[in-house]
């Protein structure tokens, strides 16, 4: 069995593998603090005897084997995990030979690259719009870093006219996240996005600073396919406004795929940055095995 | 001998270097068009015998293998060069072995990593700021590219308070080389960036717009490295400028060194490209026996 966690920010998921790929006892408990969460895990995985545990987590993490502080979460907003060495703790109370992590967001791009949206290409990248928004981009199989992972929620957008949001970024003010993400409308309104109804104004900036911010990823990093996750994307009337925005931002300037395919909503909705868990962890015979018995599964399922 | 190319906008710039990386018979001839500009290019080198050829270019290029263009200039606003197989026909008229190209922002970069600023670090992103802008990233001694060659010109910016140009570039309007590039300024006031004075109010928006283009790429990226080339950069009124805008838009969010060792112009000032041409055509050993030299080189200039 492979140990598989997605760790976000109001809850973490937990779920164990076999070697053909197939997800068991997937399980969600809510994300606490550290003191009363992580001992739930322990607990989870100690029944189990596990081949490896793959560990995606909301960042900032430390990526740097040369730091004390490699395996913590660092400067987080949610004050209790800040500076939580959750890769040690895991790997002091769990048997386990191989402990591999990342972000939540660069296993979501991994999972999507192998058995979603971006199987077959030979890139992608995931953005997830949420409590928090973030991105990954792998391409030929390898997740990208540069010094340490992407930070690609904080790019900076245009405030579109009539927008007199500031943003609620406390670093940047009106970056993607500052203006786009869930608390960035709760802060415009006092509620929910999903209670403003799927036509309200702010839909249409939120597109707006998505397009803006994808016209950015696609001339830095030239990816083959975006994906964008994450709960606020769960307003169905938001990917065609964002795939139009982007249409007209991107000007015909490079050769792109339509956007109505270079931009799609992942396929394993939900479950991206656990497959992502899983491909880090599986020799590459068995993420062929998986992939394609994934794509029978699908389409029996049609 | 190896041959180099930079061919860039205004000029073509043709160099040999030996098997000990040293440059000689440095020639320029302006860019005009490629029945004018190519034959000088054979005469050049067809009286010499050549190890191999590399290629720093304008772009965009087209870099795919599988594609008909593979090495030809393709979509430029130099309309005489659109559509242009420079690599074919460098490799049909002169006899050499290897010949290899990539883009004049790339070679840059690659040429700022191992002998100028970027030397002994993991990674450095290179930005020319001139008649365009364009950036190249150089990771372990590899030039980034997704399913083609940056485009980091184009990012968006948001427009300064005062600043009323909507921007020249006819794809992107306000997007970095529409705001900040030589043009840019030349569309503003009618004159060159030089004739308005180091002080004049238009270098306080160029600095702000480097300074959001570069905190994405900072958060997109994750550079170790930052070096600015280009024409505009020759302001030397600029750079500080540059510096204290980015620290302002970074926030402390990242761990970064001090915008002043973080930001800077290129060491290698006119010939990064030219070394980085140099750089992709040399074995490791000799890559290493040049750093050596040029580090010795430069000391005693000191």
């Amino acid at each position: 069995m492979y140990g598989l966690i997605e760790a976000g920010g109001t809850k973490f998921v937990l779920a164990q593998a076999d070697a053909q790929g197939n997800l068991h006892n997937i399980t969600t408990i809510p994300t606490q603090t550290p003191d009363l969460t992580l001992p739930q895990i322990y607990n989870y995985f100690r029944k189990v005897k596990l081949h490896g545990l793959s560990l995606a987590c909301f960042g900032p993490l430390e990526l740097n084997r040369d730091l004390p502080t490699y395996g913590y979460i660092t400067d987080t907003p949610k004050v209790a995990w800040r500076n939580c060495p959750i890769v040690p703790n895991l790997a002091e109370q769990l048997p386990i030979d191989s402990l591999i992590f990342d972000t939540d967001v660069n296993f979501a791009a991994l999972g999507e690259y192998y058995f979603g949206r971006g199987e077959g290409s030979r890139s992608t990248l995931y953005l997830t719009v949420g409590t928090g928004i973030g991105g990954g981009f792998v391409q030929d199989g390898n997740i990208f870093k540069g010094v340490s992972h992407p930070e690609m929620g904080h790019v900076l957008v245009k405030p579109c006219p009539g927008d007199d949001f500031a943003g609620c970024c406390p670093y940047h003010h009106n970056c993607l996240e500052g203006m786009a993400s869930g608390p960035a409308i709760m802060h415009r309104y006092g509620c929910q996005a999903t209670e403003l109804g799927t036509n309200h104004v702010v839909w249409s900036y939120i597109a707006d600073y998505l397009a803006q911010a994808l016209l950015t990823y696609t001339v830095v990093l030239r990816p083959e396919r975006i994906c964008l996750g994450g709960g606020v994307m769960q307003n169905p009337a938001l990917l065609p406004q964002v795939q139009e925005r982007f249409t007209a931002y991107a000007g015909n300037y490079l050769p792109l795929p339509p956007a109505a395919t270079y931009i799609t909503l992942p396929k394993l909705n939900g479950r991206s940055a656990l497959y992502g868990c899983l491909a880090g962890l599986l020799p590459a015979e068995k993420i062929s095995n998986l992939q394609a018995q994934l794509a029978k599964a699908a389409k029996a399922n049609e």
